[in-house]
């Protein structure tokens, strides 16, 4: 399909990113000479996060043509976005004019944060098929779009076919839904810096340490319905109504708590909570939050970097190097509860780390003079390991010479051993096979422990 | 180190659930009589998420005891929590016992969401070690402790050792800085709900599905500086600052936007941005953001599955089920950019899958009449896959018979094969081998190709 957009900066070139790589052909109209370039930025930024985002392959990527008018990106195309700066006149401007271009029945839509769309179509032909459809920033990743006005269900359809999570706004109201929450938590934000009570990173680290790990996966409601317990929305309600007039924010106006509101929260809050015991919902939370902090960790940011940190006050410094113990983690299980089979070869991953950085393979030498890589594996399984086994994984050297080490590690539960994992490292240096440095093989050498156990050597055949 | 706690709630259970886990032993005071039955659950909850979250080794588990007074609980204590409900006297009441009974040098701290420290601290014996310390719920989960009172740095000192973020809340003010956020955002959300704008679940889903995916990583701040490219934060205000004055919230006292202000924002965002450019916050966020929706994802839950559902658009059903492409997702890559050992198996393990579905083995089937698992494994490696590599894996069926399937699987990149992985397959039925079903068996017969290449039947041994 074809997308008329109107407008490039961030949330246009947001749209023109997430369009091309779902397969659409882009018109682009903006008359800032800047766009072009900032619009292939975006792309950038856009191709990287979504590739590593998922490997389900992409189509094929759509073409971006720049024109010189609203007329021309309208023109015979199958869907208009408009994301202009928010001024009225200007939006409508553009509106009405690709109205006149794009075909009869061509869904019309304006990014709009918080126009109201009756205004917006004011001057249009055939205003029945205009809609907002408000995207986040950015707009490549973040699935919401709220969508209001007449054609929001056609809308709605072609965002989902995007990757989107169109949320239907059912009544027409300055800044919808989302901006009204986000624009509170905003204009208070700007208080306290201006107040002096909080630096601009100070208000950030209260939410980023804090709710905001929460409301990755679930909203306020929710989340305060879990706190109040298995008495559910009207029960919290009760404990921290009162709050309410308190001076806790700048805004004073706060609705009364009428046995009303009381009783549509209640009801709204079962509905939402679909069945879901107070138990199973603190799960569901504490799991999106374990996910969400080894997200973060793994990009060293924020409550990532605090976990980090932790978790090396944890780790003990001296260690047997034979010998490492484990716990069968959630992401190492199948579907059946089994340990899954590269599992097995990440803990002798480990196992062998230990080994190599025992014998002298620190950062000075992987710099200077090489690593050993792993160019031969045999793995035997004898028995499963499920979530949350404590295994041990011992490390037997069965020989070295000056470029290889022979291992032999054993993966057992208790006494029982799951499965034996053989392995020849061979020394790698400069990209090609070459000897350890004298110390690093003496080391080696040294642990060599020679009795050779059962399955080794072995070779994979048919039974005659 | 023992620990005082007053008052076993949701926030007085999460912390014993977090000092226990960290090894400490607890003292709890709570007149309610459910107190000890809530508090295992959260320990429960607590143990189970603090699994899955590190497998650094935690210490030896604390010893909970449950005492009948504020004293008890406090008396030669090395650290005393108070999480009473909010109702200032009843706090008072028990701050003060308990700096009657606790040694003269122990820092009481009140979890308080926003009574201010100055009037909690009357009536307490020696008031220069109390300090508020402001916890979030889970506790035992999220790291944000806001501080607030003159024995602040004490308390930070040691939430800092059990994993926490304290942030220090220089002046003292009514909700301290994430209450305020909080209760800003939820006051709107009541008025959107008491208004009949939007459900309790909008409401909800117009944070989770957008912006609550970027509060996990970032604040409103940075990403507005951000969302403002090049120009900083000025440019931002001057975009966006005119909205504050339009009716986006029911909050309607907004700061003006002087010039002091500005010049405030401005210097604060760039020392909050600490010298880093647009363009790396924006693929920061973007690296957070892709990991927090594939953290969902694995979930279920909101934006992780709408990525999902997508994906699945992506993926065509009907494919060759012995060749299958890839690419070298993030996560298999080590710190040298190399695809990991463990990434080899997981693309075999793939391949195998499909050729499993191929033959038969469908969700009926497992459940009546078991499955194929891997018994052994060889693993040649014959070159290096890096990040983002496409590769290409196929499977040649080597041998089958009633119990077995032999097959020899090729990782390649364009022309050059990178590993060989040889597996032999058994079924297994009830936890024992035996035959497959016929029609299975059959199936995979008809696959065979007995053609033998190199590096079949291999054993690991070190050179004569």
């Amino acid at each position: 399909m074809t997308i008329g957009l109107l407008g490039g900066g961030v949330i246009g070139g947001g749209w023109a990113a997430r369009f091309l790589l779902n397969g659409h052909d882009v018109r682009l109209y903006d008359p800032d000479p800047k766009a072009p370039r900032k619009t292939e930025e975006m792309l950038d930024n856009a191709r990287r996060a979504l590739g590593r985002l998922t490997y389900a392959p992409l189509p094929a990527e759509g073409t971006l043509r720049l024109v010189d008018s609203p007329e021309e990106a309208a023109d015979g195309a199958g869907f208009v976005q408009e994301s202009a700066p928010e001024r009225i006149e200007l939006k409508r401007d553009l509106l009405a004019r690709a109205s006149r271009a794009a075909p009869r029945d061509t869904v019309i839509a304006s990014s709009t944060s918080g126009l109201l769309p009756s205004q917006l179509q004011e001057g249009m032909d055939a205003p029945e098929r205009f809609t907002v459809g408000h995207p986040f920033n950015p707009v490549y990743l973040l699935p919401l779009v709220e969508v209001c006005g007449p054609a929001h269900e056609r809308a709605a359809a072609f965002y989902r076919s995007v990757g989107m999570h169109p949320l239907v706004v059912r009544r027409e109201i300055d800044g919808f839904i989302a901006d009204r929450l986000l624009e509170a938590l905003w204009r208070e934000a700007l208080w306290l810096v201006n107040d002096d009570v909080a630096t601009v990173e100070e208000v950030d680290d209260a939410i980023r340490y804090g709710p905001g790990l929460r409301w990755s996966a679930m909203g306020t409601f929710l989340l305060y319905r879990i706190a109040g317990g298995e008495a559910g929305m009207r029960h919290f309600m009760g404990q921290f109504g009162p709050a309410l007039q308190w001076p806790w924010t700048k805004l004073t106006d706060v609705p009364e708590v009428t046995e009303e509101l009381l009783e549509k929260l209640e009801r709204q809050s079962d509905a939402q909570a679909n069945g879901l015991s107070v138990r199973e919902l603190e799960r569901l939370r504490d799991d999106c939050l374990v996910d969400v902090l080894q997200a973060l960790r793994g990009n060293g940011v924020g409550a990532g970097q605090t976990l980090a940190e932790y978790e090396r006050t944890l780790l003990q410094p001296e260690r047997d190097p034979l010998r490492w113990e484990t716990r069968v983690l959630p992401e190492w299980v199948d579907y059946n509860g089994h340990a899954t089979e590269s599992s097995y070869l990440l803990m002798t991953s480990h196992a062998a780390d230990g080994l190599l950085t025992a014998i002298g393979i620190d950062a000075d030498y992987l710099r200077d003079a090489g690593s050993y890589y792993t160019v031969e594996t045999h793995i035997c399984h004898l028995g499963e390991a499920n979530a949350d086994d404590r295994l041990v994984v011992t490390t037997q050297v069965l020989g070295a010479d000056e470029k290889r080490i022979h291992i032999f590690v054993r993966i057992a539960r208790d006494d029982t051993i799951l499965a034996t994992v053989e392995q020849m490292l061979l020394h790698v240096s400069d990209g090609r096979a070459a000897p350890a440095r004298d110390d690093v093989r003496d080391r080696a050498l040294a642990l060599v422990d020679g009795e050779i156990p059962d399955r080794v050597g072995r070779r994979i055949a048919m039974p005659a």
